[in-house]
């Protein structure tokens, strides 16, 4: 390969890198899931912070992302003690623990608004830009590398750009990015796209080159976690939401070739593996915010249309395939900013079909994402509203009961609110299905309670709403306050919410 | 006035229109508040419906509207005990009891989302089209009143049509209306408004003529309520409101021009009254579901550029300055169907500044706009989920306190959530402003608490969210489930929130 010269001008070592962040710094970084995140120089900050802070001096950033991403970049600032806030979405173990014990700042976002908000001046304003890139030329074009995320803007707004070029993935990448700021009202127009691998914007992103302050060379690559073969609870799920679709299409209320949108995890994982083996299924559109190895089974069982995401978050044995085949993936993919693989306007405008996962889910259709108990962060929102709200056809999923049926996922009231009556459509559990449709909340809760909820629970369930219907302030949603977390108060106590 | 064929042909009596509603059927109504909906045909439904009754056979309707209606509507059908469910909106005492006690289904809808799911057939087809219009031509053309609503597609969906045609508005309207229906995925396109004033559609609704079975002739008048002047509290919001706008544009992060969105009643009312009295407030654009009296405020203080909206409910004093004054402000206003004058694209893209009121609004910042103690309806979501979640910036409205005192509108956790803590931004009571964008859950109570809440609950507020840094299972949201609904519970036992 033939370097340009400002790859090989501005190459320095990720310790002399770290030294443009300063103490209250926000840096917006590449990386979408385990993917396109910068890997070398986030632990050399966390470094210049332990130094820092020996040396009596304050050390704290801000860290806005594209979404979850790599222990090199999140694992290793919440180690080092240097995250005053996160923004805004992440699924970090050791970043986990730093915003539940109150020592980050976390402020769970809808993916698809960060970037404008950003813009709009709305938050504190991108300081620095460290982005992963698999090329810069010398007049400032910058290629992204696995993910999109919020790179165009964080780049476009930074006083300074820190570059970390990543030579282990493939060039073919720079062809598969469409890059597209939209422009801010009152000058706002529509965004161009009417099927999924509609191209609007260019595969690089333009910079200031003078603004680049340095280029850390590495050749390390993601390191998504490798696939793990569904459980039969997943299966059943992943079945359930399968049949349920079969028969919409059958009832003419499913047009053929509505894109879908998928969260990540294992039922995910199992939904789209139907996808690929079950009869009947043929010319898959993915229109999503990340793509795992489910991409290869439905282009290997040659049902694959096209896939617009934000992120490709590969196992090894993924990354392989995806490297052996570039040539035809690149016709295949496109990795667009999450704004945009997100926005609203898109989402109902083709009519997306989006699945994602739930934490619990409450008898009148309200859906908890993010906080255990109420209280403790699990991951985030991500996109979850985002498709939610403007999909075609929304559906939540997670299993009846988690920690060996020690807790109902099905309880009486969510104790935090990501998705709401007003927008939740389908729910599933291994159960089975609970289509929520124009239904009254007394309707809701009979069909929640009879069709998803784990059979351990469903008196207790039955109980809770014939209870309301004699107590509570009003039979439109009977809610007894007094008896609304009693499950969760008794788990709390406990360690089970299961009665004696 | 020369009459069509078609209005002196189909001409017939209320009661003869309402032998066409069979019990089940399924009635897509006009109307958007107490603007343009069927005055005299629902009171002959309901007559029947007590016949049928008496004659012990079942007799119960569906029935969808645009949003909240006149009492000859929603107030005559729950009154005559027929209507078996509602949606997507309501406001009327007598219906509101009737959902209570559990008499009603009522699913509370989106108002954006209604009509596009009914064409997706997720809900019962609309089998009977009733919409008041001002004229009807031979070859079918059906112009609407004094709003749009969803009737252009329950004209289109309907297997009969009844039309109540109302000689008391002005022939104007045919001018004011823009109806267009979105074509539906996957064939859908951008919806290409840029401006409030953009024309897309046509001013009439073309139907088939054979399928209207009646047309009742009538020259009742909208009944909107006489406008009240707001109170202390209200303009003290109001001014709260309005101080942080004109921050926001001093800061430079509100760019001038953007369309306002602004909610119905004394406290929307005081907003607009500011912005048609303040010095330095000029060129008004107005992109909204429902335009009160406020729109003759702005006009005559020479301040308006444009309403764009899918309602006009004035006043009788106001209905007199629109007549004399309507081919000026044929000029200036154009009544949309609810999905356009709703439309996350069209929110997101022109970039609204939205404002609504809130029932109760909590410390991590959600908000409940429509269940008192989680269960008893009040009117319902109308289109603050559409304005919300897409808005530039969205801002929430209510007194500190209500019931003189006795209930604090600040509270650990709402008991309901239509808004969560991902979308909503601007709080604001008579005690001030929070502005909560891109804080954690933390820092969004202690601004609560200190700028909102009524001094007479801010300690009992300040104490809870101490107590859950203690004790709660995270600091993230610091709830502490078994303390979260104290409050409630001290107004269900005392009749108070306040202790002793």
């Amino acid at each position: 390969m033939n370097y340009s010269q400002i790859l090989q001008q501005k190459k320095m070592s990720a310790d002399e890198a770290a030294n443009f962040i300063k103490n209250g710094e926000i840096i917006g970084a590449s990386g979408f899931t385990p993917a396109g995140h910068p890997k070398v120089v986030p632990t050399a900050i966390a470094q210049k912070g332990e130094l820092e802070r020996e040396a009596g001096r304050e050390f704290k950033v801000t860290l806005y992302t594209g979404a979850s991403t790599g222990d090199e970049l999140d694992g290793a600032l919440a180690r080092g003690k240097v995250l005053k806030k996160r923004m805004p979405y992440q699924s970090n173990a050791s970043l986990r623990s730093e915003i539940n014990s109150g020592a980050t700042e976390y402020a769970d976002y809808h993916l698809s608004q960060l970037a404008q908000n950003l813009r709009y001046g709305f938050m504190d304003k991108v300081t620095t830009a460290l982005v992963e890139a698999c090329d810069v030329t010398d007049d400032g074009k910058v290629y992204l590398t696995m993910s999109n995320g919020n790179s165009p803007t964080y780049l476009q707004m930074a006083d300074q750009i820190i570059i970390e070029y990543n030579q282990s993935v493939p060039q073919e990448l720079k062809e598969m990015h469409d890059n597209y700021i939209p422009l801010d009202p009152p000058h706002r127009r529509e965004i161009p796209i009417y099927s999924a691998g509609d191209r609007i914007g260019s595969p690089y992103v333009q910079v200031d080159p003078q603004k680049i302050k340095g280029i850390v060379w590495t050749d390390k690559k993601d390191a998504a976690a490798p696939f793990r073969e569904p459980g039969e609870v997943e299966k059943k799920i992943a079945e359930n939401v399968v049949d349920f679709l079969l028969h919409e299409e059958k009832k003419g209320r499913l047009p053929k070739g509505l894109p879908y949108q998928s969260g990540v995890g294992n039922i995910a994982n199992a939904v789209l593996s139907q996808f690929a083996t079950l009869p009947g299924i043929s010319n898959v559109t993915l229109f999503t915010e990340v793509m795992q190895d489910a991409f290869f089974w439905i282009h290997e069982a040659d049902r694959l249309n096209f896939c617009s995401t934000s992120a490709l978050t590969f196992s090894a044995e993924g990354n392989e395939k995806f490297v052996k085949d570039i040539e035809i993936f690149k016709k295949k993919i496109m990795l667009r900013p999450q704004e945009i693989s997100n926005h609203p306007e898109l989402i109902r405008r083709l009519g997306l079909i989006s699945m994602n996962a739930a934490l619990e889910m409450d008898i009148f259709g309200n859906v908890n994402s993010t906080n255990v108990l109420g209280s403790k962060m699990m991951n985030g929102i991500g996109g979850s509203g985002d498709f939610c709200r403007n999909a075609y056809l929304s559906i939540f999923m997670c299993p009846s009961t988690s920690k060996g049926g020690a807790i109902s996922n099905i309880v009486p009231m969510v104790t935090h609110v990501d998705h709401n009556e007003h927008s939740v459509e389908i729910l599933v559990t291994e159960q089975g299905i609970a289509d929520l449709r124009g239904l009254s909340p007394v309707n809701k809760a009979k069909k929640v309670i009879s069709n998803l909820a784990h059979p351990d629970y469903r008196d207790y369930l039955s109980e809770y709403l014939s209870y309301g219907l004699e107590h509570a302030p009003s039979r439109h949603i009977p809610h007894v306050l007094g008896r609304a977390f009693e499950l969760h108060q008794r788990f709390i106590e406990t360690g089970s919410m299961k009665l004696s």
